[in-house]
Parts: C-alpha cells; sequence; structure tokens
C-alpha cells in the first residue's frame, strides 16, 4: 500500500515535468494512442486465448502492453488536458484531475497487472495468462468505471 | 540479410493472420497509435538526450518503442488498409501495399534498431544510446520517405 501511494505521487509528480515539453493537444493525442494501441495488443491476447495459443504473439502482445503502461503516462495528464482542445477530444472525466493521487493508484495497479502478464506470457503459461490477463482488464475497467466518459 | 528477408516474409505472412480479426479501419488507426505513441517516446529520448539524462526515463521510452516495433504491426497493413476509410485517413502511400517484402525489410530494419536502443538503455549508457537513438531515427525515416506521403 504504501509503495502503490508513492507510485502514485511518481506518477504525479511526473505531469510536472515531461509535460511541460509536451502541448496539451498532443499529450491528449498520446494518452489516446498508449490506450489505443493497448487495446489491440489485448485483443491479440483475448483472440489466442480465446483461439490456437501462438505463444511469441502472445509476449509481443504483453510486452507492448507492459512497456507501454509503465513507459509514464502521468505525464500526458498535464495542464490544459482536463477538457476538449479544439478537435481533439478527451473522454477523461475532470473528476479524474481532482484526484491525481487516486489516478496514479490506478495507474500503478494497472501498471503491476501489466507486468505480471508480461511475466505469465514469457513462461509461456497459457493458465498464468489467462489469470492475469483478467486480472489486467480488471484494473482497466476499474479506471475506466471511475473516471472514462461514455 | 537472409534472416531480413526470413522477418520481411514473416511480417509479410501476419497480414493475413491477426488481420482477418481487426477491421480495416480499426488496423489503420492502431498503426497511427503505435506510430504516435512511439513519437512521443522517441522525444522524450531525444530530450534527455539534450538536456538531464534520466536513465529510468529513457529506458522506460525505450522498452515502450522496442514492444511496439516488435509486436506484429505488420498485421495492421492488411487488406482494405490501403486507403482512406471514411474520415480515417492514411499516409501510407499505396506503394507500400505493393512492396510488402520490402516494407517487411523495412520494418526488420526498424525492429533491429529499436531493440539496440532497448539494450543501450537498459546499460545506462548515454553515449551507446545517442549512437542507437541515431540509428533507430534513420531506420524510421528510411521507411518515411519511401512509403509515407507527406
Amino acid at each position: 500500500m504504501k509503495k502503490l501511494v508513492a507510485f502514485g505521487i511518481l506518477a504525479l509528480s511526473l505531469v510536472g515535468t515531461v509535460s511541460a515539453q509536451v502541448k496539451p493537444e498532443d499529450q491528449i493525442k498520446y494518452r489516446q494512442a498508449g490506450y489505443s494501441f493497448m487495446a489491440w495488443n489485448m485483443g491479440k491476447i483475448k483472440a489466442n486465448l480465446d483461439g490456437e495459443f501462438n505463444v511469441q504473439q502472445v509476449q509481443a502482445a504483453a510486452s507492448a502492453v507492459a512497456a507501454i503502461a509503465g513507459s509514464g503516462m502521468g505525464a500526458l495528464y498535464g495542464p490544459g488536458t482536463e477538457s476538449d482542445i479544439g478537435d481533439r477530444k478527451t473522454r477523461v472525466k475532470p473528476e479524474a484531475f481532482q484526484n491525481m493521487a487516486d489516478l496514479g493508484k490506478l495507474a500503478t495497479d494497472f501498471n503491476a497487472a501489466a507486468a505480471n502478464l508480461a511475466n505469465a506470457a514469457a513462461k509461456g503459461d497459457k493458465a498464468a495468462v489467462q489469470k492475469a490477463f483478467g486480472e489486467t482488464g480488471a484494473t482497466c475497467k476499474a479506471c475506466h468505471d471511475k473516471y472514462r466518459l461514455d
């Protein structure tokens, strides 16, 4: 728990650093790109769990999800990204920006689950991947239910 | 060279498999998301090379670039993704789809360079990261010059 809080603060602190180098509209674009690319890779893992289990494809997909999750996306929630900027729409609820420590905790839960998913995939253990995939999806949903607009 | 050709054929073969599970318009969306997220991470590495070198941030960014590069994006160049689909515009030149083996070779060069970049970052060697970053950027440019619309 201490660790989660510490990570939450880390995620929060990142906002003040890297985001300064990236325009708010680009922060929204990049965070959407990250979630979109993770969605493709989660879909590939699901397809492998439901059908023929291609270990190489699952490992590659899980590595991409874990690396994107661990890339410091907290930096893409900087000042000015709380609402739409021109044609660049955001589905993040404004409340998220008033609860950055909570957002950081949810992000930390997701990072940990994605890392477990990548580890399970690296072992080529389908049952472990199935379990870790479900746990990762649950951390996605936890944040979507709380901070994503319908 | 044999290896590059083999990878080219692998990248090509992926198009026939995974893409079948993803609608053409989503294949375009996901490939654009992957390139966009890599661009953010390449930008972070450049900022670290030009300014204060934060090893953790460079390692996280290089891992994301390498994992996305290695995630089998060849599957996102499937049939029907050669041109715009409604509002979903693509900047990939039609010629790319008539030269999939060449596209596969360029992708393989990029994957190898991105893997080297991640390895250099893992060692925390700024000079090696600088060299690998330049080599990775060159493989990006090689494909953009040949197959990306201005």
